[in-house]
């Protein structure tokens, strides 16, 4: 082979290697219930090395409360939105490892890819995103290499050895396994619901850093009660059936809208209705939690 | 086009390429008060993977305590230096969002840039670190796009979305916006100072993991009372005007100059006067905390 | 000299620049008791990235127990057989730093690098990766520019330097320093041992974010039991001499095997005898914590 020819292939290669570099974008972001104190996290992350050290890695959160699955639907709907198309998610909150639950990668209408147990996790996601499709992840291809007799890990020997592969570009996703109905198991809740003048809604998720109490109503619902900045709306919370808050709050642009230590409710960073104190702890102050039994009802005052 | 023309024009292009990987690079590290237990960090660098996939995304801390501006000002200082020239910084400790404080990159003499409210983050490193100018955030060009409904979160809309692509070169310094005058805003707090035989100063901080309690008393100025390894100083802690601790100290090299649970006063790893108990927790035996509003007298005995 | 010897030569430079980012994979993995609420661990991770821009650096935890070098064992031996051969490690557990402990590198023979003071922490993994050989950091060459007068942040100075140095290339293994004879400080524990029809053991570990509780009694031995799926088991749990526990347990292959709230023995993500509530918390119900203090015996029912 002359010089030339020789130098075109190695040209050719390289430039292959590097755009095939670009067409991947080589993202895998974690979340899990298994916190950051011992080594499972990091366990993961070095199954996913494994696979290809080409890998960029990073955390949603592993505090998710111990089987709150509920939770976790929540944190990929914050989040998933915010990340390129693409990007290939591991969520493991699992009480189920071990049953007959199964074990799934749904590819988003956004592009970006979630893998996980199919226990609920996806029920907030599957709404806003969209099912493109969804695939059962075939554990006779894609479980890490002599990992058969471990029955509780499969965040490490299924999940994130799984995603790893997705995201390098090892396996297509077809080759994850076989196709499924686009269909998610559903964790029931209250969705947004306009009834009379009042708003129906769940309290989705604290605010656990500040305090804040975030509820799924969006603008364009709330804006149909016709309420300005300074007005002022009535807010019940009950938990169950339980009236556990009630009270009048001034609708405001920020924070700072009222004095410090006063409640206001405002628009979140997601555009959904949330109440809080300036620089104070609304839900550790009144009691309240989030999750499926926690109910909002608002009208104007 | 010949051959061998489009073959050098081909290794140009791959050379430009790595060589531009070369000259940014392409680091941004994140510090915020918003903990981990959410969705908000992972949002962020979500954000900045859209500007570029490229970028290699760090932590300094989230853990900082809600709205305490002297702890972000301090967790700067302490970790700034040790990172490479062109390192981008994020810090979002913003009880002010929503307010009329300005949004600015600082680049430091040092050549560190940080992305943050000038709120009084800046207090120290502008000190240490010396500045070398500073630019307001044109949210006009600066801003992730979409974004104008969310008043609550510029952390992700506004902060990370700047930092990625200053980090990443999409825009350069002079295109984060207009040049300001200088300065920064400055919490008011005790500088280390030698009156008569006492120095007076700051408790910056605790070393919150073990319980150490750490001064702004540099070794230069302490050297100038004289005092020797194995000799002993006078300590009192001012909580305000409180007297809140009072105790001799001997001087070591390290925690093993005294026994195990003893108390002592040691230079820490940024090389300021400290004290501690070997394998105990000094700050919470003699309930110590830090900030603005803690003082130190130290004296010969 | 002619445009194709130039060709040639650069091609050759970026092939080799390539392939050289092959051969060495570049990936530092970190542990230590520092905590996440301070900078140390960003300093740690700046101090490598100048070393090299280049370094993938992951988090194994940094929420070890302060001083708790056991736990430090025990986390590596869980997670460092999931990483890539050539992975470098540093572990900082470090009760002893300014005392004359060594600071060493150990290359198992798995062929991971930790680098690491010598008190303890390399108990597991000596034993059940092999120790392949030893040396002893270099101060004179392996410390961090101008850090000479910080006495008490070698993790800092010494470790993620040396770590970084090692896992870019920078300097081979040999130039950590000087070879030492291939034995580590081992902490003293029961290794797991069938005497009659009894399994004596540690309870190496909690699963803390669940509460389950892990031995290192291995599948091996335990089968010599001969005890099948839905069989029970005897077991003492023993702090020192005193009786904590004991409790009939089942044996089952995953929490479900029971019901929600019940107990049952399994095996493991690491394929060793565990206890745990289905959806419970064992540890904190029954009080157990772990260590070498904490020893079990098992036997069939």
């Amino acid at each position: 082979m002359s010089v030339s020819k020789k130098l075109i292939l190695t040209v050719v290669y390289l430039a292959f290697t590097i755009l095939n570099g670009y067409t991947q974008i080589k993202i895998v972001v974690f979340q899990s219930d298994f916190g950051l104190k011992d080594g499972a996290v990091a366990a993961m992350k070095g199954v996913a090395n494994g696979v290809s050290t080409d890998l960029k890695l990073y955390d949603l959160t592993h505090e998710i409360p111990a089987y709150n699955i509920w939770e976790a639907a929540y944190r990929l709907e914050q989040t998933v939105r915010y990340w390129p198309t693409g990007t290939v998610f591991v969520s493991v909150v699992d009480p189920g490892v071990g049953t007959n639950r199964k074990s799934i990668v749904l590819k988003t209408k956004s592009g970006h890819f979630i893998v996980t147990p199919d226990n609920g996790t996806l029920t907030l996601v599957a709404e806003s995103l969209g099912i493109d499709s969804i695939r059962e992840i075939d554990e006779a291809v894609n479980r890490r290499k002599d990992s058969e007799k471990s029955y509780t890990f499969h965040g490490r020997d299924v999940y994130a050895y799984t995603a790893a592969r997705l995201a390098a570009g090892t396996i297509s996703f077809q080759e994850v396994g076989p196709e499924l109905p686009p269909e998610v198991v559903k964790l029931p809740y209250q969705s947004a619901e306009l009834n009379g003048n009042v708003i129906h809604g769940t309290i989705s998720i604290l605010d656990v850093q500040y305090g804040n109490v975030w509820t799924n109503i969006p603008g364009d619902l709330f804006n149909r009660l016709n309420i300005q900045y300074g007005n002022s709306i009535q807010v019940k919370i009950f938990n169950k059936q339980r009236l556990v808050y009630s009270g009048v709050l001034p609708y405001g642009k920020t924070f700072h809208s009222v004095a410090k230590g006063k409640p206001l409710a405002y628009f979140n960073s997601l555009l959904k209705l949330s109440f809080g104190l300036n620089e104070g702890n609304f839900s550790a102050k009144y009691k309240i939690s989030s999750g499926a039994d926690w109910k909002v009802e608002v009208s104007p005052k």
